[in-house]
C-alpha cells in the first residue's frame, strides 16, 4: 500500500491562530483530518509530522526511507534558508512535493527563493489547506505512474 | 454554471513533440481531452485557448471578463518576462492559477522569476499534464468557496 | 498642419474599469475626446491608436513616418521590458513623449526602469488623463520651436 | 487664491550659462518671468525659491505649510541622493510635482533614481523651461479637482 | 502582573568567556541577576531562557503565548539568518524587542541584516549587558502605554 | 535540397533608413537579393521572413519544422528579452545561427545579453549585410558536415 | 558634571505634525522637556539642538568637543546618506548613541543602511520619544563606567 | 594526550547510501574506523560526533572546551548558512579544520560560500573519506607545532 | 596672474586633531601656509576656503567663476555622495583637481567611489599635506599649457 | 597585398587533443593549413601566431602595426579577463575579428563577457575550425570595402 | 613510478621573506626539500616549478602531459583571476590539487573566488608549508586508487 | 643616494602613437628624458622599465628589492585586473605610487577599480606625462620624510 509522509515545518503548529489574514483559520489538526479522509478515498496510507526544528525535519525525512513512497513537505520558513533540507530530500531519493498554504511569490522578496524546489517533484502554493489534498492527488498520481 | 478559461502560451502548441525529456509526450489536444473529461466530472464549463503572442494572450484574458469565472494560465516563457500579462490579470480581476508542466525552479535561474505569480491565486508546477486537472480542482474549489 | 500620433499600449483599452484606485474611472474614449478637443484648440491633427501587442505597437510607430510629426506613447507594461519599442522610436526619428497615467516611480521597483525614456524627448507621469493634454502641449510646443 | 511654490535646487542659479548643450540658454529669471505670466493666466499666486543647500531646501518646503497649496520642485542633483527632501515632502503633505529640465533617463545611470518621485504627485522631465508651465498646468488642474 | 520573557540565542550561554574583547566579561547568570533586580524595581515578572537551537527558540516563543506580555530577544547569529524566528514572533503577536550586546552595525557586513527587526517593536544594540535593562524599561514602558 | 529560413525581427524592415550610422544603407530587399545569389552559388534553397511581433517570429520558427534544415535568425531587440524565441528554437530542434548587423558587444550593456545564443549553433555579429552570407556559408557547411 | 548633546536632524522640527502614524503626536519640545526632567534625575547636563542642514549638524558635532561628554544623535534621513556625519563623529571622538523614533528596519529598504551606526557606541530605535530617555540612561551609564 | 573532536553535520549519517556518485560508498562508520586507526598511528585521542541539528552541533562544539585540542568539522549544508556555527568556533577558540568530502567549489554556486572557513585554521575538500585522515595529519601537525 | 581656489570640505577644519593615525598632525592653517609659500614660488595667487556644508561648497565653486583659473578640491566625505558638487564643477567649467590626504582606495569600500573624479582634470591622493603642493604644481602646469 | 594576422591565445596549441567534445579533433596545424588554402583563394597573405602568454599576445598585436591590415584573434580564456589585449587592439587601430571555436554564450556565465568584443569589428563563434575561414572572408570583405 | 608536478605561481619565489605574518618564514627551497623527503617516503617522483607569469604556468601544465600523473598547483594570485589556468588543467586532464599556504577564505573577499577549484580534484588551504606534503598524500592516495 | 624604479605596463611602449586623444603625443622616451632631468634636479637616481607581460612586471618589482627605495608604477590595464602585481608590491614592501596618464575615473566603469591602489602609498592620475614628475616629487618627499 502506497504511503505518504506529510511533514510540516516551523510555526505551522500554530496554524489557525497565526496571522489568519495570511494563513486562514483552519488548524493543522483540521488539515490532518482532511488528509486522512482523502487518503481513505485514494486508498493510500499517510503519516503526519511537524517540527519547528530544521534538524528534526531532516531526521523525519531520513526516517521516511523504506517507510514512505512520497513526501509532502511544507517547510515553512526553512524553505527559503535550508540547504540541509534540500540535501536530505536528495539523500533519501523519495519523490517530494513542496507545499505552501499562501502564495509565497506574492509576499516578501526573501520568500521567493526555495532551496527545496530545486530537488522537488513539483510545487503547489496559494490554495490554503486545499493544497494538501491537491498534493496528495499529485503525488499519488505520480507514484501510480512510476510504480 | 462555473466556467474556466484554460490558456496556454508560447510553444505549448508543440507539446508532445517539443523536448519530450522536459515536457513529456502528451499533446495539447490530449490535455484538452483530459480537461474536458474533468470538467464534466466537476460539472463546470471550460474553454481552451493557445497563442504564441503575448498581445493575443492579453486579448484572451480581457475577453474572459464576464464570460469565465477563473483562468488557468500556462504562460510558458512569458511567465518570466511579461508585465503586460500580469497587468491583464490584475485588470480583469478573475482568479487565476499559474501552471507549469515542468518544475521551473529546478531549471535555469531566469525561469525562477514569475511576474504572473505576483497576482495569481496560486501556483502549480512540475506535475506535467496532471497539473491541469489539479488546477481545475484547485480553482473549482476556490470558486465554490467564494461563490 | 502638425500631426501627433497618440499611441496606447497593453491593457489601456480597459481603462476606466481596470484597477480604478490606480488608474481612475476615465475611459480611453473619454481621453480621446479630451485630446480631440485639445487638438482643435492647438490647431493640430491627432490620430489615436491602441494595441495589446508589442509588435503591433512597433508597426504603428513605423507607420507614423511621413505621417505624424510627433508621438505620445503610453506603452504601459511594455515600457519596462521592450527594447523593440525603444528601437522603433530611434528608427523613425520622430520626437516622442513617454506618458504614464500613474506615477510609475511610486509603484513596484520593476516599473521604475523605462527603455523608452532613454530615447524619448521627455516624460510625463502621474497626472492621470490630464497627462495626455499636457503631453500635447509639450509636444506641440517642441514641434513649434523646432519647426 | 491657489498658491504654488516653485523651488529650484543646486546649480540651477547658473541656468543659462551652465552646460547650455544640456540645459539651454534660458536663465532662471527668464523662467520666473514665464511662470509669473502663466500664473496670471491661471489666476493663481506663485512664489519662487532657489538654494544650493539641501537643508535650506528642506526649510523652504517646511515653510510652505499653510502658505502654499502645491510645490513644483526641481531638486537638481539632490533628486538622486536626498532622502531628507523626500521626507520633507511627506511631512508637509503638500502635493508636489517633480520637475527636470533635461530628460534624466537619457543621461548617466545614477541620474535615473529619484527619491523625490516616490512621494511626488507626478513627474515632468525633458521639456526644458516649458516644463515649468506644464507643471503649473498639471498642479493647478490637480488642485482644482481636489479643491 | 506584567511578565516578560528574556530569550537568548546561540553561543550566549558562553557569555563572559567568549571573545571578551567583543562581548565583555559579564556572564549570562550575571545578566539574569541584573534583570531580576530590575524586574523587582519595575514591579514586573520575568522568565529567562537560552538555547543554541533555532527550533527550540521558536518553541520558546510559541510557549510565551498567554504567559508573557512581551519578549526581549537576543537571537545572536540567528538574527541574520532565521526567517523562522521572524515568523514565530509574527505568529504569537507578542511585542518583541530585538537586543544585541555588541553594535552589530560596526561588525561584519553579514551581521547588518536582521530578519527579526522587520517584525520587532524596536532594536537596542551596542550597550553590552546594560542593554537588557534598557530593553526592560522600553518594553515595560510600551506595555504600560498599551495596557 | 538543403533549405534555410532567414528570419528577421523587429525594426529590420526599416533597414537602410533606420540609424544608418549604426546599420548602414543596405535595405532588407538588398540583403534578400544578396542571399538569393549566394543560395544559388551554394546550391541551396532559402526562404525569407520578417516580423515585428515576437509571437509571429515564434510561429515562423514552428512552421520551419519539416520544411527547412537550418535557420538564420536576426531577432533584433528580441534577442535580449525573448525566452519564447529561445524556447521555440529548442522546440523545433533546427540548427540556428544568431546574426546581428552591428557588433552588439560594443553597444549598450543591455544588448550584450542574448537568450537566443544559449541555444544557437553559433553567433555572427558586426559585419553588416555581409553577415548574412557568412551565416549561409557557416550553416550550409554545418549541414553538409552533419548530413 | 557630565554633559550630553542631544542633536536632531532633518524634519524632526516638524515632529508631532509630520506623519503621526509613523512618528506619533509628541513634539520636539515635548521631548526636550522629557529629556530635561530625565537629566535632572540623572544629575547630568544636556543641550538640545536641531537642524535640517547636514553641514550645520557637522558643525554642532564639532562644537561639542571639550563641551559635551556624549552625543545622542537622531540624524533622520541623513543617517542613510551622510558619510560626513560619520566622519564628524569619528573626528571628535565623543561617544555617540544613534537614535530613531521609528524602527527603521521595518520601513523601506533604503532606511536599513546607517553610516552613523558604523562609528556609534550603540543604536536604539523603534521606541518613539521614550528612546531619548533610554539613550540618556545608556549613555550616562556608559560614561559613568568609562569615567 | 592530544585529543581531536571529529564532528559531522546534516545528512552525513546517510553517507554511503546518499548520492554515491557525489559522496562515494564509504559509510560514516567506515570513516570512524579509518580515523581510529589513524589516531593510534598518530598517538592521539579522537571523539566522533554527528547531528542533523545546527543547535546540537553548536552544543557539541561548546562541550569540546577543555576536552579537545582541535576540531575537524564537516558541517555539510550548514557550512553555507550557519553564522551560529562560525560564532561557536570563535567562542571556544579551539583550532578547527573545515572538511568536505566533495569539492564544494565545483558544485552549485550556493555551496561556494563558507561562514566556517572565515574562522577555520584551514580547509580540506574533495578527497572523499581520505580527507578525514589528511585533516588529522594537518591538525595534529598544527597542534604539535603550537604545543 | 593665475589664481587657484583651494577648497576643503567637511571635517577638514579639524585637521591635525582628527584621527591623526589616518590624517596626520598638520592643521589646515599649516597647509594654507605651505600653499602660500608654494604660490609665491609658482608666481600665482591662491584663495583658501573650507566649509562643512555641501551647499556652501557649491556656492564657493560658483563664486570662483571669473575669479579663479583652477580649483583644488578636497571634498572629504562629499566626494563619495555629492552629485551636486560634481554638477557645480561641470557648470563653472573651471579645471579642478580632486585631492585627498589619505589614500581613499585603501580605506572602506564606500570611499572608493568619487562623483567628483568623473569631471575632474585629475586626482591626487595619499600624500598627506604634500598633496596640496603637488596639486598646485599639476594645476599650474596644466593652466600654463592651456593658457 | 592584403595581409592578415591570425593570432591564437592560451591552450589553443593543444587543439585537437584538448576536450574534443567541446573543441573537436582538428589541430591548430590543420587550421593553419585550411587558412593558407583560403588565403590563396582570397589572394591575400596571412601570418599565424599562438602564445599562452597575455603579454606575448600584446606584443604580437603591437608588431602587426605596419605589417598586417587585419587581425583575427582567438584570445581563448583571455577574452574574458584581459583589458590589456583590448587596449592593444585599440592602440594599433587594426580592424580585428574576435573568433571562438565554441559558442561561448552556451557555456559558463563567466565566458559570456568579452573585453575584446568592445573594440572588435565583429565576432564569430560556435562554428569550430570553419570559423577561421569565415573570419577571413569577413575581414577580407571589410578590408576590400574600406580599401 | 608515479610522478607529481608541484607548481608555484606569482610571488611564491619570495616565500619566507614576503609578509611573514601571513605566509611564515619557510622558503620555497625549504618546501622543495620537505617535498623531496616526502616523495622518497611515498616512493614517487616529483618535479618542482615556479613562475610569476600566467602564460609560463600554462606552459608548465601543458608540458606535464605524458610526464606527470598529478599536479599540485599553488597558483597564488592567479587563482582568483585566471581562466587560462583553469582551461589548461581541463586540457591536460591531469588530476590537480589546488593548494594555498594561507586560508584564503579568511582574507579579502576577492581571494574567495577560485577558477582553478572548479576543475581541481580538491583543495587544501591554511596549513602553511605542511599543505604541500598533505597534498602529496592526497594526490598519491588518489592516483593509487585510480591506478 | 635615493633610487626610484619607474615601471610601465602594457601598451605604454606605444605611447605617443596610441589613441592620442586619450594619451597625448608624448612618447615613453620623452617621458624618460623628462624624468632623468627631474631626477638630476632632485638628486636621486632612477631606473626605467616597461613590459607588456604581467609576470615580467612582477619580476621587475621583485628585482627592485635592495636596489630601489621607491617605485612609480603605471600598470596600465593590469591596474584593474592584477592581484599578482598587488601582491608583488606587498611582498617587496617598497613604497609605491600608482600613476595613470589619463583620469581613469572619467573613463569606462571597469577602469575605476584598482587592485594596486589598495597597497599603494598614493595615486596620481589625469595629468598626462607631468604625472611622472609629480610622482617623483611625491615619492622623493615621502622617502625624505621616512629616511
Amino acid at each position: 500500500m502506497t504511503s505518504i509522509l506529510i511533514l510540516n515545518g516551523p510555526n505551522l503548529n500554530l496554524l489557525g491562530t497565526r496571522q489568519p489574514d495570511v494563513y486562514g483559520h483552519t488548524t493543522l489538526a483540521d488539515i490532518e483530518a482532511m488528509c486522512r479522509t482523502k487518503a481513505t478515498a485514494l486508498g493510500i496510507a499517510i503519516a503526519f509530522g511537524q517540527s519547528n526544528s530544521e534538524g528534526a525535519l531532516v531526521d523525519h525525512i531520513h526516517a521516511a526511507r523504506g517507510v514512505h513512497d512520497g513526501i509532502i513537505l511544507n517547510a515553512g520558513a526553512y524553505t527559503h534558508t535550508s540547504i540541509a533540507l534540500m540535501d536530505a530530500i536528495s539523500s533519501v531519493e523519495i519523490p517530494t512535493v513542496e507545499l505552501h498554504l499562501s502564495n509565497i511569490h506574492s509576499r516578501e522578496e526573501f520568500r521567493h527563493r526555495s532551496y527545496i524546489a530545486k530537488v522537488a517533484l513539483g510545487v503547489i502554493c496559494g490554495f490554503g489547506a486545499t493544497g494538501y489534498t491537491l498534493a496528495m492527488d499529485a503525488l499519488a498520481g505520480h507514484l501510480g505512474q512510476a510504480g
